[in-house]
């Protein structure tokens, strides 16, 4: 099959190089000719989320008939709200993707082609998608490693993923951005290694994503800030209690969900 | 060598298996006799963090002329000034330690003897401690696997574990307390794990932590709490170019302070 990538940093770079092993074509659409676009079963669209929707719509009538377009993007509301009506009037398909998995580190240059083994994938079709295209692109995925594949619209996806990844990222920004961060090396352990690793996410990107779900990202960092203070009410009281309480509930709730 | 280990949780019983293995006598001191007691060149108190000061006040006449007694509770103020008097007409030693290594789940079923492999080992001597006691404790302690050693005072010690240690298991706590963790599969990766691991520590022991260094940890997490409101504002009011400078600055500490 020929896959056609936009996009060749870390997700695009590792979609290349996991389908490439899996021995597929895979053709990189930066600059690519109108009859190279056509030849793709499948398109995957890895460019900086606010320029998925503008590459697509560029590209509306290069599609071959029957091609599935898909994309990266950690959002999805307004990728897929933007697309709707083209995909709808189209012969090819659209259908949202969102692979959950990532580096620290952006660039082609730690693309990984195991980046995907074990991980989770999204997919945002919309209520006229048909099944089968949802069923074929599950088919393909799973080649390369994806273990878990999770079908949602774009609302549910961006609530859910305002508080699995962006609130993960806002808070390792905020973590590490403390004077004492400097003079860690020797008292840190695993827990601030883990609080500060994704604090070197892409600057740009990240913003991108944020305000692209400002809404709720900011109910889910206004809940957790409201949770913190909890914490540091009891804490500046001395109520043993309470915090005691608030600890067997956090230890509850992540035995519950693991 | 004998070596005393009073308390086995997961530390004190990482220390045993531990030193055991390096071919040295471990001795467990819980309900041990004063002339075992007498036997130990080192005893490690490996008990809650408000239990360390009363269980070597009350074997203060048991210990051998000589013995180093250390401890391994992850505050170190409260400990080191009540055992201060003490400490300082004794012919024995204490020298206030914390290993920085950890697991989620605390207990002796946990306990392993490489959990100190490539750790930090933080000591916090008196002014009127032997810096040959302490190269002493180094040497024996470098035998487990510790990498890094760490002399300092209690009081530095407290505020950076605040900082690197205390505010993570805060942090993982009340992040993992949210109403949308129990959906998280297939939503998640990497961030989020990393985010909520330490979520599952034992209530009364970070309760204990936490009261003992209270003012410090009010300070290092209110600072915290204002950090993150500085990115819930840009989020809100949609201010790219604020968002855009918090995050490079979370990268730039991070890439500055590896």
């Amino acid at each position: 099959m020929t896959i056609g990538i936009r996009g060749m940093g870390l997700i695009g770079g590792s979609f290349e190089k996991a389908f490439r092993r899996e021995g597929h074509d895979v053709l990189n659409l930066k600059n690519a000719s109108k009859d190279e676009i056509r030849k793709c079963s499948l398109v995957i669209v890895c460019l900086p989320p606010l320029m998925v929707e503008p590459w697509i719509k560029k590209h509306a009538l290069d599609f071959a008939d029957g091609t599935v377009v898909t994309d990266a993007a950690g959002v999805k509301g307004v990728v897929c709200d933007a697309l709707r009506d083209t995909a709808a009037r189209s012969a090819w398909t659209y259908v949202g993707g969102h692979p959950m998995a990532g580096k620290e580190r952006s660039g082609y240059a730690n693309a990984d082609a195991d980046l995907f083994r074990g991980a989770s994938m999204i997919f945002t079709p919309y209520a006229f998608t048909s099944e089968v295209t949802v069923e074929w692109l599950k088919s393909i995925f799973s080649e390369i490693g994806f273990a878990r594949f999770v079908v949602t619209d774009p609302v549910r996806h961006d609530e859910m993923i305002a508080y699995t990844s962006q609130l993960a990222h806002v808070v390792s920004s905020a973590y590490v951005r403390d004077g004492l961060s400097k003079s860690h090396l020797g008292f840190s352990a695993g827990s601030y290694q883990d609080m500060t690793r994704v604090a070197t996410v892409d600057p740009d990107i990240w913003t991108d994503l944020f305000l692209s779900n400002s809404s709720v990202l900011d109910s889910v960092l206004s809940r957790f800030i409201d949770r913190l203070s909890g914490y540091r009410d009891a804490i500046r009281s001395g109520d043993a209690a309470t915090l005691r309480t608030l600890l067997a509930e956090g230890r509850a709730a992540k035995d519950s969900a693991q």
